[in-house]
């Protein structure tokens, strides 16, 4: 499959309307967490990639098949956050996410980020997406309880020295 | 010493200037922290409220002795995020900083939320802060190894239906 893509990093203005029907193809996420994933790309296209959202995006036959949004955390010396990682469903399942994930990594890598993190939830319809970031490599460091609600618990995973 | 403080919530442009002078006065901050809290005036300042950066500003005879920036963290049901306090060396060890933590819980409880986290280092330079935020009724939830950079863990605290 990965030899079908393409990637890219530079942003385009149409990748906010890109960005938010692949968010919203996947049924995941809730209208709020739509307008956030679209802000973020907003703010790269306005502020430039020094504001700190980067973007690895995978291309099919010019056809977006999922991106990665990640960037610095302020204030540390080489920790770097996963924003959001989002592959359309009918690329999923073929490698696309790890492929996606792995080129994030080694831009972070090159670049002398030390550690990527990545927060989830713990609720039953994310154990895919914790299930997927343990086969990547990544390690479960905290939990804080009720964090996004009630019964909502959010994991922090975090990979370190993440190597490809 | 808190009856002879007056808080307001309104940022004015001269905040700039006044949180870049009490956060350097501390002598606790490095540059990048110190640009960092005035950024986060900035955007109350040009974004609004609504942006989600929060302030409570503790004036004595029109000096501002102190303050807290707070505000509602993204896709969560209640959850609120301290991203700063701070207290000008002349008005430490008088309760200031108590006083303007346990005005930023009520105000939040208020507002309806639930929880309020607090990021600090694990290292002995931040012992006086963590024990600071343990006196004030916060529990220490997670630590993130090395997170800040290394040798530099991120230690998560949390005060849950903070109660004044």
């Amino acid at each position: 499959m990965k030899d079908l893509l393409t990637l890219r990093e530079e942003v385009r203005p149409g990748d906010c309307q890109v960005v938010r029907q692949i968010v919203e193809s996947t049924g995941f996420f809730s209208p709020a967490e739509v307008d956030v994933a679209v802000e973020l790309v907003e703010e790269h296209l306005s502020r430039g990639p020094e504001y700190g959202y980067l973007f690895v995006f995978a291309e099919s036959d010019g056809e977006v098949a999922g991106y990665t949004c990640y960037g610095p955390i302020a204030c540390t010396e080489g920790s770097f956050d996963l924003y959001w990682i989002v592959v359309r469903p009918e690329f999923q399942g073929k490698g696309v996410g790890r492929y996606l994930l792995g080129e994030t990594e080694r831009r972070i890598n090159e670049g002398g980020g030390r550690r990527l993190y990545v927060e989830t939830s713990g609720r039953a319809q994310y154990a895919p997406t914790r299930s997927f970031y343990e086969r990547c490599g990544y390690r479960r460091e905290a939990t804080l309880e009720e964090f996004y609600g009630p019964g909502d618990d959010k994991v922090v995973y975090v990979k370190v020295a993440c190597t490809v």
